[in-house]
């Protein structure tokens, strides 16, 4: 069975990619470079892709970032520090995302004879990202249902999962997580204050697995 | 009240872009090159959107020509000639397309505060295209709802036309059909036998419209 898999070069891609690896799929792992400031989040796609010996492409939509402003991840405002589910971190949203990827991953899944189209959506996300709830996966897969003519599904083993629970996941895998990227500064080692480090350093501190990442700051998130 | 919408270049788009204009709407005129054959019908949408005066911007899809191989719209695979609605043109199907240019689309909706996101879906098409019927209009919305956690509705006028009842709308509006292209061919002028120009021409001879189309063959469709 044929998985067109979405991988961002984070954590949860890595772990998703793997777990369904080890199921034994077939997968196809498909990137999107929107400009995204942490473009540099690629190159651990790519030796995701390397690792599990998948094909891998990278679609470029570069051209939409100059239609797409506001977004703190594709402008030049400056990403916000602090917690993940501040309001601050609606700035980083892209709008419409996931319904953009998803939409081109079933096109390519529909090309390919794939049964389905996997994404690292998770219940940590659920609050401020619509595009990863429950009631997203169910109405994107319906209009699937009409659109592609088809039966290929979406598959979601994240969706009710904590990150905390992904990297449990992960380290009973054996990912790799010293070869993820979250920060999305995108500077030279993670910056550990944003939004996205601030989760990535709470999730390892959750699960009670070593957390491999330099930070550039490290005091307490937890204090 | 804004609106982005859907040009291709086409009879259909020329008549919706106008009819949406006539009705007083701020549109942002969107196309897509996704590696067309037909790529010049992109010269003919920008011509639509001087003569309307409206915001123009091609979004740039060729990194995707690759990963969806097996269309005739974007490979070296021969357009077949005949009726619209015949088996062989299932093969000018790119997969899942309208899917992917109305998030596209959503997406730019969100980012400008537009109210409506349009598009030339008619009744002729729901034959082969299952994202141009009504249920798919529905179900992208109500995902949409959820996905942009907005308000932004599809605007479909000519959901319910055929292509002839397009043309006469257009002959009341005074549309220039001269200056848009439908051929899946793209040749120098249009073929007069692929499955579009086929189309075309039975849609102005429905709709009882003098056709100013140059046709490089132009024996009757109606014998």
């Amino acid at each position: 069975m044929k998985v067109i898999t979405i991988v961002s070069g984070g954590m949860d891609s890595a772990v998703l990619a793997t777990h369904l690896a080890e199921r034994k799929y077939e997968q196809h792992l498909l990137s999107f470079n929107y400009g995204q400031r942490h473009v540099k989040e690629l190159e651990y796609a790519f030796y995701l892709s390397a690792k599990l010996a998948c094909q891998y492409d990278v679609v470029d939509l570069t051209s939409l970032k100059r239609l797409l402003a506001g977004s703190a991840l594709t402008d030049n405002i400056v990403v916000p520090d602090g917690h993940y589910t501040d309001e601050s971190m609606k700035a980083t949203i892209v709008p419409n995302r996931n319904a953009i990827m998803l939409s081109i991953a079933y096109a390519v899944a529909v090309a390919e004879n794939a049964s389905y189209v996997a994404y690292g959506a998770h219940a940590g996300d659920h609050a401020i990202y619509p595009d990863c709830r429950p009631s997203f996966v169910e109405r994107f897969q319906a209009m699937e249902h009409v659109a592609a003519g088809s039966t290929i599904l979406l598959k979601t083993p994240f969706l009710y999962l904590t990150k905390a629970d992904i990297v449990k996941e992960g380290h009973r895998l054996g990912v790799d997580f010293a070869a993820t990227w979250s920060c999305y500064k995108g500077g030279e080692i993670h910056c550990g204050t944003c939004g996205t480090c601030v989760e990535r350093r709470e999730a390892f501190h959750l699960a009670g697995v070593e957390d491999p990442t330099t930070y550039q700051v490290v005091e307490d998130v937890h204090s």
